[in-house]
């Protein structure tokens, strides 16, 4: 069952149209001939997939879609390709396993290093070719994951615009759905996939239902983080405690004040 | 012929302590072993390594030197062991020829492309240290490079801090050979090393002083641009240029706004 979206009044169709209206005049003032984005099969690339298609045409959109064989489930990557068949949008496929595996070559083995390094590999390739074709990275980082720092800095982190980032994992998936995006990528439970088995809310400890409740009360209705506790002490602690962890990942890069 | 600092009145010990409290204080806030950076033979990366090594002694640091074989100039390669080995630091050595040849495999020919991925590949490999063994990633740009944005995003500009990112390049050859930094490597010129040739006072159209001066006058000195123009049109139109063009590369990732 899709949940609703958290935010009273949210306006599906506005909130489409604004983003399509970002799109295109971020790839207009750039001067470049369009975006690309990584599309996993999930439901955050699959919006921006289908937003940006909406927004450029699918000239204007090439997907990249960079399973690593030895860990990203078939399904995914039949997904990625076939929201992209339907819209008429060039992908292009590369196994990142075997970069993956030559970065390793001579590195000590850390579970989260090798995880995190399969999203910044992912940067790579998109950067790569947006310099050769002249495009923007369009990310499709949401509003929950920001919030949460649930992302690879530089890695899936690392894009030129975010159109999604003001939404709410929940939104993105009533948003997704209203736009036709196939029930079961809508429905897929989200997985950043950098390690075998890993999902979203396995790691973190709580759904995104539960999340978005209390990041939208904490940091769009400016309720006191307090009051927002008492009715669910465990909860919003575990968020918060996601949130504040995470404070580099969303800080600007600092650099010391020079006495001269 | 080492140039003097720019600025007036620009004081090496305090600036050196300046930074050197810096990089403690951000290591010790971020609760992490201490720094990790990329050391390449150049005077920046000499600097920053320098700085951090008085700042957290040998232990603190953890140098990559990271040459593509088929590209970096060997003597590169020994100025930076050299360095290392100066201050004791322990070094890891990757070849980064492999990793960049995988991600190749399947991707069209583009040269600027592939001079991005190289510094894209030592990114996620300065971060894959970082992650294994709980440290911050040095950056090692500095305030020219960064008003000009003579720099890779989320390449060598995808950093945890930024040490000597308020010194000028004249100022940081300066600083480095105050410090004692052996004179070939503080008077070397300038190169991403991208590509073969490349050097940066080639690639920009002006050297480092001519622009320091420039953006000394505008971006510090609060000079308007017409005015700094009149002494010297086509360099400040040139360094100018620099700086427009790379705007995106120093402004935070944008999203749209929402109607809710």
């Amino acid at each position: 069952m899709l949940e609703s979206p958290i935010r009273r009044g949210f306006d599906l169709e506005r909130a489409a149209s604004a983003i399509e209206g970002f799109i295109a005049s971020k790839v207009r003032s750039a001067g470049a001939s369009g975006v690309v984005l990584g599309v996993s099969g999930g439901v955050d690339s699959a919006l921006v997939l289908t937003l940006s298609v909406r927004a450029l045409g699918p000239s204007g959109v090439l997907a990249l879609i960079m399973p690593d064989s030895r860990l990203t489930p078939p399904e995914d990557v039949s997904d990625a390709k076939s929201l992209c068949d339907l819209f008429g949008v060039r992908r292009v496929e590369i196994d990142i396993a075997p970069i993956h595996r030559a970065c390793l070559e001579h590195l000590p083995s850390s579970p989260l290093a090798e995880g995190n390094l399969r999203a910044r590999i992912r940067m790579s390739l998109l950067y790569y070719h947006a310099n050769a074709e002249n495009r923007i990275v369009a990310g499709t980082g949401d509003r929950s994951e920001y919030l949460l720092g649930y992302f690879t800095k530089y890695g899936d982190g690392g894009v030129d615009i975010a159109p999604i980032l003001g939404l709410y994992k929940t939104e993105v998936r009533a948003l997704a759905a209203h736009l036709g995006v196939p029930e079961r990528v809508a429905r897929k439970p989200s997985s950043p996939r950098l390690w075998p088995g890993q999902t979203a809310e396995g790691e973190l400890g709580f759904s995104y239902e539960e999340a978005d409740v209390v990041l939208h009360r904490i940091f769009d209705l400016g309720e006191p983080v307090d009051k927002v506790r008492e009715s669910n002490p465990r909860l919003v602690d575990a968020v918060m405690d996601w949130h504040r962890r995470t404070e580099h990942k969303r800080a600007p890069v600092e650099s010391p004040a020079l006495p001269l």
